[in-house]
């Protein structure tokens, strides 16, 4: 163990360059690598906010997998990639992790970029069963006889997604030879909700399943796996599983062969387990147990809170000795080097600012108090969404359905139909996959369903799989949806008490970012009705969304005569709606031939400024002194989102900038 | 039976006003009744286009489920709604029963703006079962104690919906009382695939299956359920289930009490497990045994082809004697009364056109041959998209995924991994529900994968859940996708030579239409050109996609000086490419003050025409003369598509006015 054996046992992983170098290391080592792996990730979490307790939980998993293929021919897909940490690790980029999620630096999701053993960017749950059958396809047809091996590996919580059963489905019938790991850590991000968690719990629980389980790994690992004995231990496996004793049915019923569960901290037994699925000429689903946060114990004790932690809590709240083992023996503990200890120091306490998503969840806690119409739904992102006190407080009008976002709005269009009041509360990127739903359930049927947009706009660190960019885009062509963004801490609560009263769908925007206080007297919420903050002699800005105080602030700045080429007097415009848009006021500047900007935080591409742009020609007005700020053609890496927003010209000295081009040439 | 009793039986059903009033009648009567709707079935089958086969299986089931429950009441969802014809026919709907699917009649769907028992337009497969939860969670929660059961109808083509399984596994998690009928035809549209197929095949097919399920039965029919018994026999029958004798395990597995499975064209019995569903506090999959096409010889025979056939081709092709007979005796026959002969007339033949899709197929067929690297992947429209003579040649390279849109995509983007050039063959308004994996699975990672869109435009009589009007807003926004339309029928074979070459994402719409030719020498294609068709002085008409030809008229009629307000010279440009769009090209008449009209059978909302308004603005052009037509923002209705682009002014006249307008006033 690395702690035990500090000052003699030379670090193996600042040397490692690929994972074939890992062939040549016992298994005692690759114990101690595991742990020395953990201690990175510890490192890590210490100095930043990453995805934390997932990666604890794979590491044993990781190391078995890249001793038993080769990933640089065979293919591996991470499902939800933010469990690919030690995966980095492992391959080659070592010398640069602590730059993950940091502008320039890795991204903390697989990125072919990066290196051939990240195959695709995924960050969305549940596509890798699908991915990798259909590289298990591909290769059939190109590669012929030289075999790639595919591999999948998916967490429970994503599991209930259902575009995973459609690939299993798919799978079971085409009968390929690909392994589906599912990394079972009994949680989603939250603690994972519906049916099949019952499943997988008895599965883990069943009475006999202990005796009968350590009797077959007993079995398994005194079994040669070859030819005809393999045939009977399988016939024999299958029939287990076929009485009910074991469980799986699920899975073979959709055509998998079912093998576990299996411990996932024992490298040995992962390895034969992963040999065992490799050899069969059929799907695999190999079920494993693992811990999510295993080898820190206050993650393990509450993972929910070290999904994503903010860094520096270790130190703050938990002596070093709350640093727990890695390896098969699971009693052992380590402790950490003083690099670890010395990086335990207590950050200077930053001043509280609330976030949108603090004044959306109060504005719907008011609503649920005092309408019993009102219910909340979130796709496994309480946490996220921070609805935990919702929860606690409304728990009959509270529902996690997991990760499933078609089926929340699904979910939500029939609560509609009853005579609710549904709010899907949902990160923008995620609600892409409820678009048909959208769609069908709720505009086409004009069903009171409120979506509470969160993450819309950039989302910092997790990068372009996360960013919440094209909701805009996507929603405005529906009829029927009242489109609305507030552009500060004011506009909150009115939107949503306003939404209330529409009895028709809604949708309200708003980025991960502290929501800020335009000093006003604001205007009430009117349907289609934008907010005029300030007039302008020369021209408008028209934000919609929380780029107001911004605008507001490019507005003072530009009343100075900065350089002596004179002052522009540009006003300011709340928008509040995309839809219906107040064409009135908002196209007002163009009539009278003062320039007009649109500045949001979303694709120009079908978005605010093009519904601007669309009222305008509607009405046949020049728009040659019209020009719109946004998020051009193209993919935002990950960064801060004020870095990126720098990067995109999405800020004060922009929009200064350009008005005063507009003005002075 | 209704043949025998020809002369001295009164037909009910035109008589009958409400569901309400099948109480009155006995179980023999009910099974007339059963006769008579088939015999309406035929009637109109005889007509007109309908979906055929999936209603004439659904009878019995429909008349237990209306004479078990209270509907104006209780919840009934029917998921894919085009086997609702029956229930229309028993919902007060028999008098306009003649002008489904006709323009201004009834839809061929469920319509809640008809009838009270119809609570949701449904149209995709596979929302039922989460909205059948939402109701029901809705109605716990409002209703109180006066509860309202809920029932949703899915056929086992829509079973392997990803979002089924994501509401089975909430409700199964949730524990509520609903029931899930589950009418196993052994069909999608098309054969179903995958493994839950088999799992289905297996509940069929265990050969003990047949002894325990009569045994099951005479219990049942035998068993009071009341009380203690009723928990005795589910003790025993569970059990059962769970010793694997009777399947079931994967709906049991997500929480489910599996029933089943019961024959499905036997009133009582159906009642009667209904009401022992009704009666649990859990959720219920009750699976029962329908014949698509039941009593219609032909399409028992060959339910495919009769999914949705061509009119009249009963008269034609088959003897009267073909129609065979419903009710709990399957063997016995009906003859048609005179009125149904005398409809048996034969039509006259029209002349053979040639559809886009046919086109399209042809196309995917020559690269096919050609390339090795070339896989086509549908979801269950093989029939739809005439991909049989594909899947019979290249069976290795031709993939049914069945309705699974979302895996689908993920699985193409899997194959174009692995190197190979899939083609994805998917309608425009089923691919929607593959927007987020357009997102990440191909544009995020800039993958080859081409989308034929199918049915892109107004999809005529299936009406607004099928018109597909939404892809060009949600492709445009997303980076790396070439988006382009063919013309005509010069173009198609071109274009997908082209998307061949690209390397990249690519679509390729095109409406449900027959494929003109537009004289001309047509030009190579090339990334982002637009072809220029016709010069005009005055301006320009801008098509993206299939109204070339109507520009082209457009262009000759105005070209003549009609009432003496003179000649209108007006040029046409193919534009081919929405993205990247030819702005040199399309851009030029506004550079010159000539107007501009774009023309596309899409929403204008985010559309094509705004596609060229943003680069317009990108140029800061004046934009006072362009002018866009399209689909306003509201929901289009069903009808014939000629007519629909009637009402809609998407014809050469209103182009001809419009055109006349701008110049003359």
């Amino acid at each position: 163990m690395f702690g035990k054996n500090k000052g003699v046992y030379k670090l193996v992983l600042p040397t490692l360059e690929s994972p074939r170098e890992l062939e040549r290391l016992s298994l005692a080592e690759l114990d101690n690598l595991a742990s020395e792996i953990r201690e990175e990730l510890c490192r890590l979490y210490d100095h930043r906010s990453v995805h934390f307790a997932s990666n604890l939980g794979v590491v044993e998993l990781c190391i078995a997998l890249h001793t038993t293929f080769d990933f640089s021919w065979d293919r591996l897909i991470w499902d939800t990639g933010h469990q690919v940490y030690p995966h980095k690790l492992l391959t080659g980029r070592f010398n640069r992790f602590t730059t993950i999620r940091t502008k320039g630096g890795l991204m903390g999701f697989p990125n072919p970029e990066e290196s051939e053993y990240d195959l695709m960017m995924t960050g969305h749950a549940g596509c890798s069963v699908g991915t990798i059958l259909g590289l298990c396809c591909g290769d059939d047809l190109i590669a012929g006889s030289n075999k790639r091996h595919s591999v999948a590996v998916i967490g429970d919580g994503a599991l209930s997604s259902g575009i995973v059963y459609e690939a299993m489905n798919h799978a079971g019938g085409l009968k390929k030879n690909l392994t589906v790991v599912l990394n079972d850590n009994k949680m989603s991000i939250c603690p994972r909700v519906g049916g099949l968690s019952d499943h997988l719990d008895r599965l883990r629980m069943h009475p006999i399943y202990s005796r009968i389980k350590q009797k077959l790994h007993n079995f398994v690992d005194r079994t040669p796996i070859i030819g005809s004995s393999m045939d009977s231990f399988f016939g024999r496996f299958k029939n287990a599983i076929k009485a009910g004793l074991l469980g799986g049915m699920l899975f073979e019923e959709l055509g998998f062969r079912y093998i576990g569960p299996i411990d996932g901290h024992n490298i040995a037994r992962l390895q034969r387990f992963l040999r065992m699925a490799r050899s069969l000429e059929e799907p695999v689903l190999l079920h494993i147990f693992t811990e999510k946060g295993r080898g820190f114990r206050p993650a393990e004790e509450n993972p929910t809170a070290y999904h994503a932690p903010k860094p520096g809590k270790s130190g703050k709240l938990f002596p070093v000795s709350s640093i727990t083992g890695s390896g098969s023996d699971s009693s052992s503990h380590f402790t950490p080097q003083s690099s670890l200890q010395s990086s335990f120091s207590v950050l200077p306490s930053q001043p509280q600012l609330t976030s949108f998503t603090e004044h959306v969840r109060d504005a719907i806690e008011l609503l649920m108090q005092r309408n019993d119409r009102i219910c909340v739904i979130t796709a496994a992102m309480c946490q996220g969404n921070m609805l935990e006190p919702i929860r606690d407080r409304f728990p009959e009008r509270f529902f996690d359905v997991g990760i499933c976002e078609s089926h929340a709005v699904v979910f939500a269009a029939g609560l509609a139909k009853a005579g609710m009041l549904p709010i899907v509360d949902i990160y923008s990127t995620f609600l892409q996959r409820s678009y048909d739903q959208l769609f069908q359930e709720v505009s086409l049927q004009n069903l009171p369903v409120i979506l509470a947009i969160d993450r819309a706009g950039l989302a910092g660190p997790d990068g372009p799989t996360h960013h919440g960019v094209f909701d805009l885009g996507y929603l405005r062509p529906f009829p029927n949806f009242v489109l609305m963004a507030p552009a500060d801490a004011l506009d909150v609560e009115p939107m949503f008490c306003f939404a209330e009263l529409l009895e028709r769908p809604v949708a309200i925007r708003y980025p991960k970012a502290k929501a800020t206080i335009v000093e006003r007297n604001p205007e009430p919420i009117q349907l289609g009705k934008a907010e005029i903050i300030r007039n302008g002699y020369d021209g408008m800005i028209v934000v919609y969304g929380a780029f107001l105080e911004t605008a507001v602030e490019a507005a003072k700045t530009l009343g100075k005569n900065l350089d002596g080429l004179g002052r522009v007097d540009v006003g300011v415009i709340n928008a509040r709606f995309a839809k219906p848009l107040d064409t009135v006021s908002i196209l007002q500047p163009l009539r009278e031939g003062k320039f007009l900007i649109t500045f949001e935080e979303g694709m120009l591409i079908a978005g605010f400024g093009s519904a601007v742009l669309e009222a305008a020609n509607n009405e046949q007005l020049d728009t040659r002194r019209f020009w719109r700020l946004g998020i051009p053609d193209h993919y935002v890496e990950h960064g801060e989102r004020s870095e990126l927003l720098d990067d995109l010209g999405l800020n004060e000295k922009q929009l200064v900038k350009v008005c005063r081009e507009i003005m002075f040439g």
